[in-house]
This record gives C-alpha cells, structure tokens and sequence, in this order.
C-alpha cells in the first residue's frame, strides 16, 4: 500500500504569452512523464486538476486534451476534478484512489489554469462562481471581500489593532516575495522587506478590500503542473530516492462563509487532524510546508491550522522566526501563491510537486538540509473545501 | 472487493421551474441516503457529477452544496468530477476507487444539470466548451453539428441511403419516447410511431443540423440522480438484494472529432472490451441496457459499440425488434436522454439508478421480468469519453 511520486513536472508560472491552456498541459504533463522514466503507454489513467477552463478559455472537458501529452496515451481513462482552488489536491487523491484500490499502476495528475486570457474583472467573475452564488457572488461579492471578512474576523476575535494586522499580514507578504527570489520558476520575486511594505504608498498599494490590500492578494496567474504516481512496487523499481504521499485527506465545510466562523478554518483543522493521523506525525515533525496563503490573512490562519502556533498566535510564527527559510518550519519557501504564482487549478499539484522536490533534494529554489516531511495545505472557495497533504521522504 | 449500490435517487426530469440547482442536489441526495437505510454520519465522501453549473447557473464548486442534505455530512470530504455529458460515470467510477482502496465504507454519488436557467443558444453555447473549442466551438460549431457529422459520416461510410438513414433515426426516436410513457420521471413521453415522426411536417420537426431534425436531439432538462455505494460486506449487512457495479471502464479519445473516425465510437469499443472482460461477460449475457442516446445516431452507434450488431447493421436491431421492450436485448427503456431528458452531469448517474432499480425488481417505469445484468454506456463530448458500467443482481 501507499503511493509515491516518482515524476513531477512544473511550468513557469506567470502571464505565459505564449503558452495557451492546450501547451501548459502538454509541458507539465511530458515533463513529469520523462521525469519518471515510464513509457507513456504504462500510465493506467489521467486526471486533470482545474477550476474552470470553460469560464477562462470556452474549454470544458479538459481529460481528453491529455492524451495529447504522448500518441501512446490514446485511450487511456481520464477525468477532470475541480474543488475550486483545492482541484489540483483532489486530482491527487483521486489518482491515489485509482492506485489503492489495485485499478491502475501509474497515474498521470495534471493541474492547470490559463487565466490572463481575461483581464483582472473578468477573472474575479469566474473565480466568485467559487463562492455561494445566491447569497455572496451574485451580491458582488469576490474573494478579496471574502478574504476580508476573515481578516476582519479574526483581527475582532482576537482584540488585534489594525496596524498589528496590517505589520503580521505585510510580513507574510515580504516572506513569500523574498522566497521566490530563488524559485526560477515564480512569478513575482521581489527583494522586499515587510517595512517596505508598509511604506509604499497607497496608490501602489491600493485597498482591494479593506483591510487587505494589492499586497495582500495573491496572483492571477497561467502554469501546470504534474506527477506522475505509483505504488510502493513500482517506485522502488524505479527510483533510489522513494517520496511518499503519507496522507491527503479532505474536510469540507459549507459554502456559505455566513455558516462558518469568520477567524478559523474550522474543517481545515478537521483535514489536518484526519492527516497527522493517518501519517502517524504531530506537528513537530513537519521540515517544511507549503500553504494556500491567496490572501495574507489565510497564511495566518494556515499556522493556526496546522498547529504551528495555537489560535490568535499566527503572527508569532513570523515574530519568532518559525516560518523563514531558516527557521524551524518554514513556510511557503516557493514563494506561495503570493509570489511563485496561482493559477487554482494548478496550485494543488504545484505544492506537490514543490514539495516532491524538496524532499528529493532537487527543490525549486531554497533546498533545506535533509528534509523528511512536508505539508501541503490547498484549500478551496473560501475554505469550504480543505485539504491536506502529507509527503514523506523514505529512503 | 466489489462495489455494491444500496441507495438510489432520481428526481423528475424536465423544465423544474421550482427546483433550482441546490434543491435538485438536495432532493436526489436524501432520496438515495433514506434508501440506503444508513445515517448521513457514516458517509465517508461525497463525488458530485456536473458539466457545468458555472456557465448555467454561475456556480461552481458543487462539493461544498452536497451537505446540505443531512446536517451530519458537514466536514466530509466532497469534490466535483467532470467528463463532459459522461460526468456522472465519472464519478461513479471515483467512489468506487475510494471504496476499492480501502479509504471509505460509503460513498454518496450525486449527479445535477440545471439547464433551463439558460435560453437554448445559450445552452447551446456552454455545451459547446466540451467540445474542442479552437476546431468546433469556436467556429460556430455545435453539438448537434458533431452528431450530424456521425451521421453523415455512418451514411458515407456504409452507403446507407438518405431515406434509410431517416427510417432508423425516426425509429430510435419513437421507440424512446414511447418506452417514456411508462416512466414518471421521464420529460418527454410520446406515444408515436416511426412513421408518425417522418410524416412530421417540417415545420413541427425542423432540421436542427442536416441530416438530424428536432426529434434527434435529446432534451434540455433540470434533474439530479443520486447513488449510495458500499463494498460486499456492508451490502450483504443492510439488503437481501444486492447489485454489484461489477464494471465501470473508461476509455478517451482526442477531443478533435477531425482526428476520429466519424463512423463508429473507436474509444468506446475500447471501453466495452474492458467493461466485459472485467465482469467476465459477453453481449449475449446482457439483460437490458441505457445508452447515450444524445442524438438519435448516438444511439445507433451504441448499438454497435456494445456488439449488439455487427459494424454498420445497427438498424437491424430495431428491424429485428431486439431492443424493443419485449425484444432479446431492450435499450433506453427509460426513454433514454431523447425522452427521459438529459440533464448532462446528471446522465451517468441517472443510468446507475435506472439500472439498478430495474434489477431489484422495481424499475422507474417498464419492469423486465427478473433481469440479471444490465449495461450502461454513458459518453462525453462527441464521444471523446466514453464509460461503460456493468450492473448485476447478485442475490
């Protein structure tokens, strides 16, 4: 039993010009296919990750374009998945599934998104079908207002002053820019400090939705990104170097963020303690995580969620230096959404594949000494879906 | 090992001006789960089928609305499976992988297509990205243009005659919506005959795309189907009849139709040869079957694809009077996506439940007597997915 990643493949992430949905699927998925070192015709099924190639690009129906990765994959099984932006971490496991129960051998996981092929109104109209239509998108509602209520929130459940928010958000913000410094493949490296930051002017750091701003927001991006999976088996044939997918586990929450608390992920914290215990680990014996930090706040929120702080000490986990590239647990050494890039569909496998890499010793970017677990944290909508990846380095 | 379905839901089909897309996910959701006779606590994940609710209805993300129906479901994993109009295999197939694997004990299946919400161009419109957008949908291509290629293309390929290929289209049409009239969720019941529909004058049955008129088409229709799944142990616990999903196979081929033949479903021969040899059955051991009946040639082919004619004699099996009700091997009795309706998310899903009722002996509608194996062929897209799933009473 388990299943081990024994190729990945990841594009630049960014405003790719030349690069339309049909390639971005090409590349990742050959890249990972090479990388694995299996014939294309040993691949027993694909699975596509993606939010909503119909609404970005009048392209639903997204599995049969993977067959156009390699003649030999004609005929294979295909699906898509979608979770909003937790897809590309659905595909994963659904790829995991097919494994466990004995149907197929190898998988093909795909995640993809194009979505510069709108401009920045366009996007956050597709992207709001993520929210509760009746009652938060078809009011205007979009995910930056959606993020906001729970920087809001949180910054009145737990008695935070504005600018004790703004200085913890603007920290995670600074982070994940100045991680992506080293990732080749990021979208927005910047060499910034938190105070820079807060300096900027408002017209360069305008309010999207008070209290987050431009700096806050993650971006809108095109990528893919791709693994290739098998059982234990097959990768110890293959490959010296095994990474496990320990645990991905899933809690999902209404849609509503009415029906939720406004300064937790409540069912996140249901799919990390679903994870831990089925990759028998606590959080101390995480090396590093990736998180789904579309908003600062929701970064704050993922320490919490993870366990790397207790509730209403996220901004500890930037203060003691927890979460830096040097630091006991760091986070989000990609850069994060923030910073690598967030096309949804792809985020999902994009952390799986970052996180692959890492533990390979190969990471994209900042390589840790020797790390043995990562954690992926990919949620969906306005954390309605939730899920957790646990990734283990076994020989 | 095994998959068994021990809950069904099916909702009525058709223009449900008082049902919108949550009330259809909800109603067809607890019909299945009240069948099944388990509590909403014990489902261990949720797969929603769904084209796309975010070009028909502006909302995507349907996992989160599953758990609505039971206040138990909330922090259950859920996610959406999309393969075009085979949406609903798609995710039968899914549940069963995490059956199969061991991950969970009870998988809620949920098929929803809430279409009316849009005029037909528009319809027409949002089915079109499941074709490929670049060659079809975006040159003005439709669906019922692709189907009309198939037909055009069956005609070349086997020199059947206009008139010919005119008889086994009207025949097809008139025996699904006359099987209809015994289903009272079926949206379109017709007592009419073959003949009826060729003496149809024009302006009653317009050419949609030449060769296929209006009574080729299947219909635009609101409806939502839901399944309970288990493995062996807990069926045999809760029901004295089982039925076994003994086979769900899927095959893919390009999305292009310009790179298929346009004579015959190549990937979906593919499929069935899986499906059979999975259930170790042949055509000859097939009680009854529901097929993809989205344009009347589809149909035809179907005929063909699950060998219950040779290549090119798909009409001898309405001539012959084997897929009529009383016949050897009846097809659609629902009425099929012509007359039953087709609801595209929800399709695969609808055919589990048709044929598993129709084994336990209480069939939405004709009632064989005591059937054995029943086969769906459900496909996406002008047949760029294709599923088959093979239904069994076991005891």
């Amino acid at each position: 039993m388990g299943v081990y990643v024994i190729g990945t493949g990841h594009t630049k992430f960014g405003k790719l010009k030349d690069k339309d949905l049909y390639q971005l699927i090409v590349d990742a998925g050959k890249e990972a296919l090479e990388d694995s070192g299996i014939e294309a015709k040993e691949i027993g099924a694909i699975f596509v990750a993606n939010y909503d190639a119909g609404g970005f690009n009048n392209q639903g129906h997204l599995g049969p374009i993977a067959l156009e990765i390699h003649p030999d994959l004609r005929f294979k099984p295909t699906t898509k998945l979608e979770s909003a932006c937790a897809s590309g971490s659905a595909a994963i496991l659904a790829a995991m599934n097919a494994i466990e129960a004995g149907k197929i051998d190898f998988a093909l996981v795909i995640g993809v998104e194009k979505m510069t092929a709108l401009d920045t109104p366009g996007v956050a109209r597709v992207l709001a079908t993520g929210s509760h239509w009746p009652t938060e998108g078809s009011k205007g509602m979009t995910f930056p207002g959606l993020f906001a209520e729970y920087a809001k929130g949180y910054k009145a459940h737990y008695g935070f002053s504005d600018e004790e928010l703004r200085v913890m958000l603007a920290k995670v913000s600074a982070k994940n820019h100045k991680n992506a410094l080293e990732n080749p493949l990021a979208q927005l490296p910047l060499d910034i400090t938190y105070q820079d930051i807060l300096n900027t002017p408002d017209e360069k750091n305008p309010i999207i939705a008070e209290p987050l701003r431009l700096y806050d927001c993650s971006l809108i991006s095109d990528g893919a990104a791709a693994l290739v999976l098998t059982n234990r088996e097959n990768a110890e044939k293959l490959k010296d170097k095994l990474v496990e997918i320990t645990a991905m586990e899933c809690a999902t929450d209404y849609l509503p963020m009415s029906k939720r608390p406004n300064y937790e992920f409540v069912a996140g914290k249901v799919a990390v303690k679903k994870a831990y215990e089925r990759a028998g680990i606590t959080v101390n014996d995480i090396d590093f995580a990736e998180v789904h930090d579309c908003f600062t706040i929701a970064e704050i929120l993922a320490y919490e969620t993870l366990g790397i702080t207790k509730d209403g000490e996220g901004y500890k986990a930037l203060d003691e230096g927890i979460v830096y590239k040097d630091g006991r647990l760091p986070v989000n050494l990609s850069g994060g959404l923030k910073a690598k890039g967030h096309p949804v569909g792809a985020t999902g496998v994009s952390m799986g594949v970052i996180a692959t890499r890492q533990l390979l010793g190969n990471a994209i970017g900042h390589q840790l000494d020797s790390p043995e677990i990562g954690v992926t944290f990919n949620i969906g909508g306005s954390a309605a879906s939730n899920y957790v990846g646990v990734y283990k380095r076994v020989k």
